[in-house]
């Protein structure tokens, strides 16, 4: 498969690692339809963890079943498909070959009661993701948490065996917890902030959600207003998020957070492109559709990341 | 021994697995009186760590005897029996190759004073059931508990080792602690994500108990309510259990809880039948009988999943 | 499964052996059309290691298919099935659950040139037993050969793991190179000789070539001479082969070589079964005839076991 | 990347096989002009341990240089390339993600004088197939040789341990040394016996030369007249060797040895297509000629495969 | 250190190399007066293995003392130093961060009987390399012994070992033993072929005896003679051994064997210069000379590198 020069310029990023990793990587980043742009939409199923199962696919029962999600991400020509160790073994073998995998490494769910603060489950190795044949294990930290330091020490081991291996990283740096305010975790501040210490955790692939123009800590705020940081639109909220991502060194999808309109998805999509970002990771607003709607839906995705809308 | 089309159809779910924890799944399902009709009855003695030996047995002295338990199995025409460490080694002996067994890996007792919520004890090992002989290992889990995520490293672990060696994961899932009122514990939306993260976790077999129609969780409620869910019948309750396990594509067997009414017991099963279950986990409705009554209710329950009451 | 009082006997023979492995004894000996009896037949093909393709199929070249062998021992309602570990590999998935199976852990072959004297090749791992879900594992030892001793340390090696992860092992002995005649391979001390240090190096199913009433050693001669050994019929052969191997202790399954007229099949199987030895072990005698053939062939086998002709 | 029909056939005979095993397998069968096919070209360099730098690139110079096979394979749109560790390490980096790589693990040298007849040394290791980003690790062994059962022994351990990590394994089954005659080397039967061996030893890809219809052995002589084997035409020994891989349940490309005429390398296609062989190995013929040539001739080569000539 | 263009080029083509590696590499390549430059002079001095202290020292007393070495390298702006176990413990104390080290791995001696052909032991650990701050590992094979394949699996486990670690490796190719004339040690075939197994081998450096324009394998001399293969000057064969090299891809210096007269020393330095070669392995040639002579010596060499003479 001829890497486009794209890829390859964004593959020079990564020059600390392997040629497993980079392959890894590059096969990520040349699936689908969009493949060979830089560009990339992902399809997370974590849901199931996080809300459990009526509210994830109750309004599209088909969604119950794994291999769904797999003919979902590969007929809509995304590229890479995320879930945890059970999902994923339920469908690895029908379809080996036909898809980057994202093995999710942790997990939280709702009924936990989190008293030490938001933390999430180990509940997958390494060996398991070498063994279904993924691309990259995914990973979730929660910056504010009190179980934030653990979180860094066990995606620290984690990265580093995946690495050694061949396998790329992908962090969800979800900040919530501590004295972050809910307004705050969506805050400029504090995405960039955490997409930052993604990357200084040694992500290769960083997932954040769309900042809000809100800035939540003082001091940040001040240093941001002396310097004119440009957050006004949201174009510029992704273009400060790749800013902070080692100044674009780093892939960084978004996502869009609970179902909603498609006319705000696509603007969405648009706003990430605009700023540079590298695309979406796309999983209630796809899934918990008809299938015949996602795939609408996710056309007209991949066709604003190709430039055409 | 030719596997029927339903257990082949069966083992194709569990695709991503080798051929020996297939091998140790299709002896389950082909052993006793259902083997082949995709239905398990399994026989469960762990209730003596759970509430000690004199509210476990002495309503039928027979039953302080390892020997026993395994004998009622194989009568009965079971499928598999389940137990911890101790009673398996004081009968495996005698009883090798008699009966496929599951190894109880973990549990808990009730002189634990719980302060940080309910949790078990880890007490056998993967190359303990290997030399007794188990075709599984089983394991509890309490989603809700603030000891569940330990929990959950705990079974990826012991499920991972377990898999490499061909032996199959049985998870017992049992929301308990945290938040959850005691109605909670049973209700539906929680019992099926309950269901959901043993799947999520890489269970094979997944046991939970009979859900009521109570939904918990408001945002669950929502959900059930606005996509009409329906729950209203045990059956129904039952098919939204399977449905939240991939689809159907787990083993799920369902529990009936405290010894009860014999009629209570073969309506649960008609029930479990009629939603599309896999069976029941049936234990001190069986050894808290005298043995003869046992013979009578097992046979009775062996006859409404094989469709003939 | 309930156990015959005959297999409760046999295993008991295994008084050191942990429950697992005398589980899968209990599976092989329960398997079939012979389950229960202690009798027993295996299909063995590792002819193609030790013949090539041709020499071991091109006159049934159905049997080329790795699927073929497994099918014919279970319609044929054989006790276990025993192959190298690529065509177990190709039919484990399959046929998991459906027949016990032997994993043949070394191999010889002819385009060697044993300069040294015979010796195989370990071409397998008790891991892979493990998860291609086989019953037990099988060596061959070449009792006389140059290589002699180092193929015991080998089986004492593999069959001390298989043992403690509650495999079988079942041990080829066939007595080859050194000083020994061609006529001296199948003579009837030396026979015995090599059956009895197969159960010397811990076996549970031993494997052996029926012995012809030559009398190789002088020493040996002598001994039998003098206390009237009576070895004058092949069952009085068979007989003291199984006195040889621990007074019949140990299961005791006898090849008849090439291929050769159905009379003589039938005739060896009757001594077998007159002598007290448990059966055959019946590879290119099945496998190089017409599948139809094979089958009525396999019928009359069993039915001799049967004690019926 | 959607699977064709035939490619999803062929993934279903390596049933034991993990999904990421099966991923790597479907990453070189998609690959390339030929993608999808079922039909492979495999890009082999390691004439350098073989034979020297100048004998293998004096007549091409600008094949001295390890990024010019790297894009030749590319180029001329073939599904996988094989080499040494030296030589991936000197372009893995810069191709990472362009193209399949199978690491050859063990290589001979012309220098050695053999005395204990043909061998190789192991050069490399899994864990360098996984930093480089391999599918597959490669395996020379010489069938005959008196190094042959060490040589089962060393690649029982190596492809034990990728089959773990979700690598494929080709074998490289080259019959040499012992009794073996230098006509022997090509024979019918002794080339359907080497790949029949590989197949024993759990290879995933078998690679053998084209056979001639000389018969080496005796005793296979025989049983080829009296059956009627048919070995007349290239395309009947081509089927043959299928039959012996397994009944055609594994991928099998064919050498064809020195660098020779144009015709003579598309006559060897055509009679591999028509024989139902997977494809060709190609070195010598590839590399040895200008890039111009060997691109015109690798196009032509996956025409013939493509049935177009 | 700004890293020139030309060591930025050179540290490109170890792309598969962690930036450890890279590092370890460019600290050679920048020290000393030719740091910068792409070429170097290295000192090694394992000559007390291999011919005893007074064959080694005594025509230089000094030289008995280890510290001296390393204060002839650092006074005669050398790039780096090489040596066994014991001489680096004795001295790397007091030069810590003086200079690079290249850790000597193994070594052979003269009291050896070499019944099997030349072989050596290996004397260190990369551990020792570690702690001793090296920046290299060496280690010595002998291409045509009949150890030659051993130590290739030596040096692939510890240059694993040393790369995971970021330390480079460096091979001393020596052919010596086999079927090789006295004469054939230094063909240009059997130099060109040394040095490209070394490159095969993942050496990051690769050091060969100059080569005469002898041919020594019958196979190769036709090649040479058909494709004008130029080796009629010394220069033109560094060429070709750089060519042979991954066509310049990887670092080689040349040793001139027993200690000579300067001219010629230099008139081989000229050589290895014109010829694109990377520089001298000076070890006998300067220590078996007193200092100040061999300080003279070595600042002509530095010059002709330098282009100066």
């Amino acid at each position: 498969m001829k890497l486009t020069r794209r890829v390859k310029e964004i593959l020079s990023w990564y020059e600390s690692d392997n040629p497993g990793t980079k392959a890894n990587l590059a096969r990520m980043l040349m699936e689908g339809r969009l493949g060979g742009t830089g560009k990339m939409i992902i399809l997370p199923v974590d849901q199931g963890f996080e809300h459990g199962p009526a509210r994830s696919f109750a309004m599209n029962p088909a969604a119950y079943d794994p291999h769904y999600h797999y003919q979902l991400a590969i007929d809509a020509g995304l590229n890479a498909y995320a879930a945890p160790l059970g999902p994923m073994e339920a469908a690895a073998g029908t379809f080996a070959g036909s898809l980057p995998l994202i093995l999710k490494m942790n997990s939280a769910n709702s009924l936990s009661t989190q008293t030490t603060g938001p933390d999430q489950a180990v509940t997958a190795t390494v060996a398991d993701a070498l063994r279904l044949g993924a691309s990259a294990i995914g990973f979730t930290i929660y910056p504010g948490s009190e179980a934030m330091y653990d979180q860094y020490e066990e995606i620290r081991e984690l990265s580093a065996e995946a690495k050694a291996c061949g396998l790329a990283t992908v962090i969800w740096s979800y900040p919530r917890g501590g004295n972050l305010t809910k307004e705050g975790e969506l805050a400029m501040d504090v995405i960039a902030y955490a997409a930052h210490m993604a990357a200084l955790l040694g992500a290769h692939i960083i997932k954040v959600k769309l900042p809000s123009d809100h800035l939540e800590q003082a001091e940040a705020k001040k240093v941001y207003q002396k310097h004119g940081v440009k957050i006004d639109t949201l174009a510029d909220r992704v273009r400060h998020v790749m800013e902070s991502s080692f100044n674009g060194r780093r892939i960084v999808v978004f996502s869009g957070g609970a179902a909603k309109g498609e006319d705000a998805v696509f603007e969405d999509a648009r706003a990430i492109r605009d700023g540079g970002g590298n695309g979406s990771i796309i999983g209630r607003n796809a899934f918990q559709r008809s299938r015949e709607d996602a795939l609408a839906l996710l056309d007209r995705l991949v066709r604003i990341y190709q430039g055409k809308e």
